[in-house]
């Protein structure tokens, strides 16, 4: 063990795009597990998009990092020391360790990671958080049948590429949207998805109407911007759409300019029936039996497939991170902090 | 029986306000019952907002009113003639007969209203499709709790006032919006609303704000423009906005002036996990039966109440209609064709 633990902490609130400076590197002591903690030691970082709502202070469903706060993250650790019975030193465990290479939690905060079961990192993609929202979310919200056309953004991510992947086993045409040739052709060669379209390509509107001959019965929104405006008049009636985030939008610093177009989103809503519904993954809590069941067992058949981007270091964390956000990542984005 | 039908069609569809131009009364022969066929002498023609719709030939749910067309609407009429063994002269009977004196109707288009049972124009109105359209959106999209507070507008219409009473009867803090003192005074000593906001009244989003101290846990959409602008910082997380109508968007001929306020809706969506979904009565068809034993039940047990606007004669209908289109009816809005 080395005698410290470095940590990526939020130096400033930004405005916008994140910058290098909104982040700071600092070392500091290992920490002590108290009564009923785990000290663990990270092996894998996850950076996700919900992480840009953290580092602002607008009103959300969780409370924001703090200035001088280590950046919140999913990590998947290894017991260094244990005050929790449930947890010997050698095992690993995901928990919200945040960007750090030691971290202290609650045992109770931990749940722990099988290695012989699947490739540890997974825990926080395909069989973690990511997963879990493309599987309660397209499932209770978007209620997919058999036949219908189901539409995602960010296609080659955790979440995106999952839920086109479940729309296929369910029986649906699945469209993905990514940016890129190389995203688009591993959206049909890797995942198996009917259609993909470049958002980056000209005339991506008039392609994406082409790649839904039957209209878009559920639109999985992720992104928002563009591709929601590319997306909206293509909706059937009664058409779902889970919204779980808003990529696009996070760096948003104030609204575009008009005309306003609530009053159309309405009327759309109404005369077509559409469901709009956010959501976020803990809201289906749950469910996580069942989907650790059923998505663990669709990825030992080989019935779904999984990509991951994988990031060399802690350091490199804010700059993988501020390509995230730009889409610069391929596949589920993760940083190993230690092997 | 007199010689001649009279009735009124659709002249042009209106830019913006319908005007008295866009109606013209005809008059032209009283139509022949073919087999299976029903003639009804029309006793109470309804008034309703989604007619603004049938004017225009935008895309939406239903076919427009074509142009030279009798308008649209619900009837109760007294069958003068039948050709349909389940009807004889002197019955009531419920259909889409339009702004006429007398229409032709399949027999299995009509529903028989029983006289003794409830005043015949109820079956337009709190017996009807907005009575029906009030409890199935309620209950099945807004799903109110008790402890809950439920917003509609329109109040004193036929629609938000069932769904004020309904939110009362579930145990919920009911609000209604209506326009000037009389309607906020008949919400609370009428209908028994818990609240009451006038909407013309200087310092409405802070008379609704207070008027709602926990937020706004179902906001019932049947009006759209500043009433959703007041409304939408109040909903609590998990708001259910189900959108039966948008009566202020109707006459609406562009989309407002900017900023585009479509990421905000999407934001709130998303961090307040907002479930904003459109419907139309006949989607929920198969609980007519329901609603017709359950509502019929409250009315007769004097748990709710309802109240109507009735305008004599025909020739009134297209002024009456501009009035309500303008909120200026106070209750149900009817026209008593004959006697």
């Amino acid at each position: 063990m080395n005698q410290q633990n470095r940590r990526i902490a939020l130096a400033s609130r930004p405005v916008g795009e994140p910058k290098p400076t909104d982040f700071r590197l600092e070392k500091g002591p290992i920490p002590e597990p108290g009564p009923g903690q785990v000290l663990l030691r990270t092996l894998w970082l996850s950076l996700d998009p919900y992480m840009r709502g953290r580092m602002s202070d607008a009103k959300s469903y969780a409370k924001p990092v703090g200035i001088g706060e280590v950046m919140t993250g999913g990590i998947v650790g290894e017991v260094a020391r244990s005050n929790d019975p449930k947890f010997a030193p050698g095992d690993l465990a995901l928990g919200m360790g945040g960007w750090q290479e030691y971290a202290v939690l609650d045992g109770k905060e931990l749940r722990k990671v099988d290695p012989a079961a699947a490739p540890p990192s997974t825990a926080l993609g395909v069989l973690g958080m990511p997963g879990m929202t493309a599987y309660t979310g397209l499932l209770n919200i978007g209620q997919p049948k058999s036949g219908e056309t189901v539409v995602v953004a960010a296609a080659t991510g955790p979440v995106g590429s999952l839920v086109g992947q479940i729309a296929k086993l369910k029986g649906c045409r699945a469209v993905g949207i990514a940016g890129g040739g190389d995203k688009c052709r591993a959206l049909i060669e890797e995942f198996g998805f009917d259609a993909a379209v470049d958002h980056r390509a000209p005339g991506f509107p008039e392609k994406l109407k082409a790649a839904c001959p039957k209209g878009i019965d559920v639109y999985f929104e992720n992104v928002g911007g563009a591709v929601w405006d590319a997306v909206f008049p293509l909706l059937n009636d009664f058409a779902r759409i889970p919204v779980c985030g808003l990529i696009a939008n996070y760096n948003m610093t104030e609204l575009p300019p008009g005309p306003d177009r609530t009053a159309a989103i309405f009327r759309a809503v109404l005369t077509k029936r559409l469901t709009i519904r956010g959501f976020i993954v803990w809201d289906f809590q749950a469910q996580a039996r069942e989907f650790a069941a059923e998505v663990g067992g669709w990825l030992r058949e080989g019935r779904i497939k999984y990509r991951e981007d994988v990031v060399e270091g802690l350091d490199n964390a804010p700059q993988a991170f501020m390509g995230l956000l730009k889409g610069k990542n391929f596949g589920k984005l993760v940083v190993r902090v230690a092997k």
